[in-house]
This record gives structure tokens, C-alpha cells and sequence, in this order.
């Protein structure tokens, strides 16, 4: 008897990061460089717990917590993610920064998904940057797309390789097959790099270009999760921001990351036709986002407590990051290549092209034996029959582990390539 | 130029229930009878803010409640809501009820959202209950689903007629198309009918019996939302518990009406592979239930206080569901039938067949303007061609309405039906 699971399910692969999870579980002594989660000793505890007991504290304010809510998201927290994000752009027009543009959502993966699933059928295209965020190349997979790869350069990605793709995709007539361009703007996972202004408005002109031989609007669909998490240098305006072209930018941005991940709340801002397509869609997974978790974010961000926290945040990342920067250049071989990000979680590594960091690969097994673990490279770029997929690099994350674990991790990394890198 | 949206965008139609929200939005005096929301005044702020409050307390049981947890879900709450299953079941066998074969979701609305996903390609059919939930046919709707509607009785879906549906779908070739069974066996919305464990056991023979035509599993979606919220008689073995059937039952719940709506906690326990499926693509969704939801629940149920919340909003459900049985009595026409459910949140109203409810209708236009609404019956029937949907029923909530609008409600809609109704 055949099994009964649809298309979706069938091509729905297990996805790479509960194989990195489960290798982390199956092994107690593992410092993992893997993981995107956040730090543990900087959770907002207190400030969870101020905030909830703010709203719990009487029937009044406890009960509309405890009950359900829209399917859009809670007033307060819609009006002030608009009004956040216009002030950050710096815009005065408030315009494509209405409240009733915002949809709270459960985390941005949750917005990401719903994206794909508005806007894209089995066999529609999307442009990703090489490499891109894994997870959503999962939901690429999952909902049988076809995607693309575009180069990257230090403030984003390749616009002449952009235009490139774009053309042989008109050439062959697949441009209306094409969607949407994802672009993660802001202290990149995996690579770290942000996305400079002009990048982001050129990208928008481009894709308008194509626009009539498709048919149909294409979408920047703009991840902005890790905005928050900047500790040197200044903010980059959002492609919201750029003039004219507020009906094309489809902006993901989270709250799990700048405070609490446990608390699982991001939000997308959305132009028509496709905020009412993912409102809809939103309905039907599950009417709306947890009321009480809404409410104690809206809590904490309006007594201050959100910005305080988010600053010590800032600086405890800064200072993981300078640790981990301090090690690589103490203990992996020069013959190893990484840039400075200035925001996020992620380091990013290149090796020698000849050297492979696989999960078969040398490099990969006499880490984990060393136990020590990192993000493979290759997970992070698209299946793309038109480039070989680079193999040669590693995501080293400072995110949740420790200081000290941070430094042994990069130690013992460092002594697995000394071994497997021929000095040039 | 032409929309960018996929097929399913196109075919989500907005939400009966938002149009039911907005118009009780847009009308401050009104008395909702329509809304699913759970009572205001018994939300559990109390309990809720102990059990946020002895997680919160100490980074050490603070800080894993405010991490990304698996996408599975918080381990203590899966093995407690196996075992909790198992004993309203009475099974000593226990693998059927195996932590392992939990899943947390966003309520239980995700659940039956992934379980689409994963069992159901467009063009494919389930089988439902006329009538149904009707959030459930949104998401057929959306999917792209045909739906096929089976009468009920007084304790569940009329078997003579699954079966006359089932053989008509083998004559015409159809069966390797029927993906799913779906009922919702508690206190059912809209109707309050139970199913008899009887005619789970009869219902799932008779799936098994056609799978060999349709040529893969059958399965049957069990909805047990309202399970926990009976005030009258026993308690009903799930389907789970059919000897021989564990492989070919998905079984939906929720703590969400039982304990808090704005928590939005639900589960399912799913056979292989669709457990396997329905994981990946949860964490497609969102990784998993935000973890600070599942902890406090799980703290909740350890101390008790989840239990004896429960006691006490059944006793008060119990109070409501009689002050509106004896209005019923006491303003109604004796044209007007209803049963008694013993559970649940509704009472399902059928006038005589003459006599229109849908949003169109005299009656429904002279109960707005009276100021009380009500679901109109035909949005709980599936699309199926093959009958004409009713339009003479109305489900009427003592959920969310005050025993005062209760009351004052069922008058004002009394009113209008002796209007309404020509004495037979």
C-alpha cells in the first residue's frame, strides 16, 4: 500500500538543524558553535516576569491577556512595531508604516512560511542570496520551489549577478515563474554581512525592470531578524524606506532574538494584495498569536524595559564576538578567511577551496571528534543546478555558548584544521 | 498586470469568523452568541501568574523557559498529555499513548492545519460531518479540498450513510483521492453531539475496509477539543483506544478552551509516517510552540492548579449552558428544536425548514437589528455538490456572553423568531 502523505509532505526533508540538534543532545560534552539560539545568562528573566505580573496582576488586565485575541496581533504592539520601524528608517511620512500593515506572527520563521505559501505554487522561483538562512531553504524544498543563487559581495548581494539571473531567466521565459527575492539585509545568517541602501534600492529597480515580462509584481522580501542586534557602527535604512517602492517590500522582523526566544513573537509588514493573502492564511493556522505573549511585549517594550535589556544585549554579544574573533586569530591557520560583522551571531569561515567542511568530510569528523561542533557551509545554499555548491566553508556561532566554551570550541577547531590545511 | 498570489492565496476566502468579529466590533451594544470565545470572567489570571511566577523566579527555571525549546515540544508536557490521555481511556497497554508520538502545537487549529498539509494534495477529499467546524472548512477551502458532508444522529455521523458516500466514491473512482475522516467527537461545534465509541470502532472498520481501493491509509482526524469541558455523564474512549486502529487515528487537543484561550496551547498524537511529516513541517512553520506557553502549562498541570481550574469552568459552563436552556424554554417558539449536550460551548437551534437564518435572511437581519448575533447555520455545512446545504439552524455560544446577555439575548432573539415563524 502506498502511503497516503501529499506532494508537500513527500518533498518536506528533515531539516538540517534538528540533525545538528539531535547530534548536540546525543553528546553531553559537545561545545556546540552550531546552534542560532540565543544567549542563556542574558534571557530577560526578570523583565519577563516584571511584565507578566504588570498584566496578571488584576482581572483587568489579565483576563484580555489570557483570552484570544485577532488574528493580526495586539493594537498596542502592531502600533508600536510601525512606529519603531519608522523612526529607525527615519521617515517622516508614516504612510508604509500603518499599523494596519504589521501581522504578528509566531516568530519571523512563521511570516516566512506564510510568505512562500502566499505567493508561491510547486515550481515558482525565488532568488536567495549564496549562501542564505537554511531554514528557509527548508521551506523552498517543502513547497517544491525552484531557487536561485546570487553571489554576495561585502554590503550585500552581486547586483550585476542579479541582473545576470534575471536575464537568462527572461531569456528562457521562467520569469513568470519567478516570486519573490529573499534578502537577509542585516548582519546576514550565515555570512554576517549587511545589505548596503543603495544595494537594496538598485535591487528594487531591477526586479521592477523584469516586472512586465513576468506579469505580475516581484517582491523583495526583506529579513530583517538580526536589525536589533547591531553593536558597532550605524543602522542601514529598510527597503520600506525606499521611495515608491513600498508595494513591492515585504519587511520579517522578530522580537525572539533582540529578547526573548522562548517567546517566539515576530511580525511581518506587508503591502496588498499579500498582507490580506497571509492574513487569511494566518487564520486558518491558528486565528492568531498567543495573546499573553503579545501583551507581555507590548508590557515590556512600554515600560522600557525591552530597550534596557536589549542594550545590555548588545553588549554581551559585542563582547562573545570579540572573544571569538580573539581565538580565530589565535588558533585557525591563516590560510582561513573571515570578516568582521559588527552585529548578529554568526561568524563566517572560508577555508581553502580544496578543503571540504562537510558532514562526510574530514574537517567535519575529526571536529566532532574533538567534539566540537559548527554549521557545515554547503546547508546554507540553495539546490542550483546552474553553480556548484561551495563547500569549503563553516557558520561559527557565539550565540549561546559560553565564553570559555567559546574559546576552547575555537581551539580545538583550530587544531583539526592545522592538520587538514597544507600550508599554502 | 496580474496578481503575484499562488493558488492557495487565491482560493483562502476571508473567514466566516471575521466577518462575525468585525460586526461585533463595529456594534458595541451587541450580544454576541456567535463568538467561540471562552468565558472572561473564570480565566484562570491567578493560576496563571503562580505558575509564571514559580518558572520566572530563578534563572535557573527561568532561562530554559525563555529559550528556543524542540520543535516536538516541552517534554514534560508531551509525556504528561500522553499519560493524562491514556487514563481518560483506560489503557494499560501504553503504546499507543506514547510521549513520543506527541506533537505541541499552536492550539489545536495548527494541527489540523498541518495534517492538510501533510495528507491532502488540491483536488483531494475528506469527509465531514454536515455540519462541521467551520474553521476546519477554511482550510479545505484553502487547500483546494472537495468535501464530502455526512448526516449526523444523536450520537455521531450516520454510518449508513458514510458508507453510501464511501461506495459512491469507489463507483466513480474517486476513493484514491479520500485522504481523511474528519469528526469532532466532544460536545461537537456546531451541534454539542457526542459520538459513541460504537461508531468510532464502526467508522474506522469501515475506512479500512475501502483502503484497499483507495490505495493507501485512510485516516481518521479525531477533534477532541471540547473533551475536557463535559458537566454532565461520562467520559467517551477516544478512538485512540480501538484495538488494532492506533496506526490509522490522528487525534487533536487543546488546553487552549480548557484552561486559557490566550495561551494558544494545543497537541496532537499522530501514527507514523504522518508524525514524521507533520513535525517537519512544523518546523518549517515556527521550530516549535513558544517554550515560555508550554513550561507554564506544564507548571500548572505539575501543581494541581490546572485541574482545579478545570473543576471550577466546568461547573461555571454548566451554570451558563442552563440559564440559556431555560430562556430557550421560556422565549423560543415549540417550533424551534435543540438538544441537550451535557458539554461543550453550543446549543444548535433548528427552525423549521421554511424558515432562513443565513446572513441574508429576515431572521438574521431582524436579530442584528435587535442588536444579538448568532453563526448562521449553513457556514458549518461543507460545499458538496451532491446535497443542498440547510439554512434553518442557528449555533447559539454561552461561552463567552455574560449569564445577564445570555438571558437578554435569547429574548431578543425569541422575539424575532415568534415574528418569523407561521404557527404550524
Amino acid at each position: 500500500m502506498k502511503t497516503a502523505l501529499s506532494a508537500l509532505a513527500r518533498r518536506t526533508a528533515a531539516p538540517s538543524i534538528s540533525w545538528l540538534m539531535a547530534t548536540t543532545l546525543a553528546r553531553p560534552k559537545l561545545i556546540s558553535l552550531a546552534a542560532g539560539f540565543t544567549d542563556n545568562a542574558s534571557l530577560p528573566v526578570r523583565e519577563a516576569r516584571d511584565s507578566m505580573n504588570d498584566l496578571l496582576r488584576s482581572p483587568q488586565t489579565g483576563q484580555p491577556a489570557l483570552q484570544y485575541g485577532s488574528t493580526a496581533g495586539e493594537p498596542k504592539l502592531r502600533a508600536w512595531t510601525a512606529s519603531h520601524l519608522q523612526k529607525l528608517d527615519g521617515i517622516s511620512a508614516p504612510k508604509n508604516y500603518s499599523a494596519d500593515r504589521v501581522l504578528i506572527t509566531n516568530g519571523s520563521q512563521q511570516l516566512l512560511y506564510m510568505t512562500a505559501e502566499a505567493l508561491c505554487d510547486a515550481g515558482d522561483i525565488v532568488i536567495v542570496e549564496d549562501p542564505t538562512y537554511f531554514v528557509f531553504l527548508g521551506i523552498v524544498q517543502s513547497h517544491g520551489l525552484r531557487a536561485r543563487g546570487v553571489r554576495m559581495t561585502a554590503d550585500g548581494i552581486d547586483l550585476a549577478h542579479l541582473e545576470r539571473v534575471l536575464e537568462s531567466l527572461k531569456r528562457r521565459g521562467e520569469l513568470p515563474r519567478l516570486k519573490l527575492l529573499y534578502l537577509v539585509t542585516y548582519f546576514q545568517n550565515p555570512t554576517g554581512i549587511t545589505t548596503g541602501f543603495a544595494k537594496k534600492v538598485a535591487a528594487l529597480k531591477l526586479l521592477k525592470k523584469y516586472e512586465r515580462a513576468a506579469g505580475h509584481p516581484i517582491y523583495l522580501l526583506e529579513d530583517a531578524a538580526y536589525r536589533e542586534l547591531r553593536f558597532t557602527g550605524d543602522d542601514v535604512k529598510s527597503a520600506l524606506s525606499v521611495r515608491g517602492f513600498a508595494d513591492r517590500v515585504i519587511y520579517a522582523g522578530t522580537y525572539s532574538k533582540p529578547f526573548a526566544s522562548g517567546l517566539r513573537v515576530g511580525f511581518g509588514i506587508l503591502p496588498e494584495p499579500v498582507l490580506t493573502a497571509v492574513t487569511r492564511i494566518k487564520g486558518n493556522h491558528d486565528f492568531g498569536t498567543a495573546n499573553l505573549l503579545q501583551q507581555t511585549l507590548a508590557r515590556a517594550i512600554a515600560t522600557g524595559r525591552y530597550e534596557k535589556h536589549l542594550g545590555a544585549l548588545r553588549r554581551r554579544y559585542a563582547g562573545k564576538a570579540a572573544v571569538m574573533r580573539a581565538a580565530l586569530q589565535k588558533h585557525f591557520p591563516p590560510a582561513v578567511k573571515w570578516d568582521e560583522s559588527g552585529g548578529g551571531l554568526y561568524f563566517w569561515a572560508r577555508l581553502p577551496r580544496s578543503v571540504a567542511t562537510g558532514v562526510k568530510s574530514k574537517v567535519f569528523r575529526a571536529a566532532l571528534a574533538a567534539e566540537v561542533l559548527y554549521v557545515p557551509g554547503a546547508m546554507c545554499y540553495a539546490d542550483d543546478a546552474t553553480r556548484r555548491k561551495p563547500d569549503n566553508e563553516m557558520r561559527l556561532s557565539y550565540g549561546n555558548a559560553s565564553e570559555a566554551n567559546i574559546r576552547e570550541g575555537i581551539k580545538r577547531l583550530g587544531a583539526v584544521l592545522w592538520k587538514n590545511i597544507q600550508p599554502g
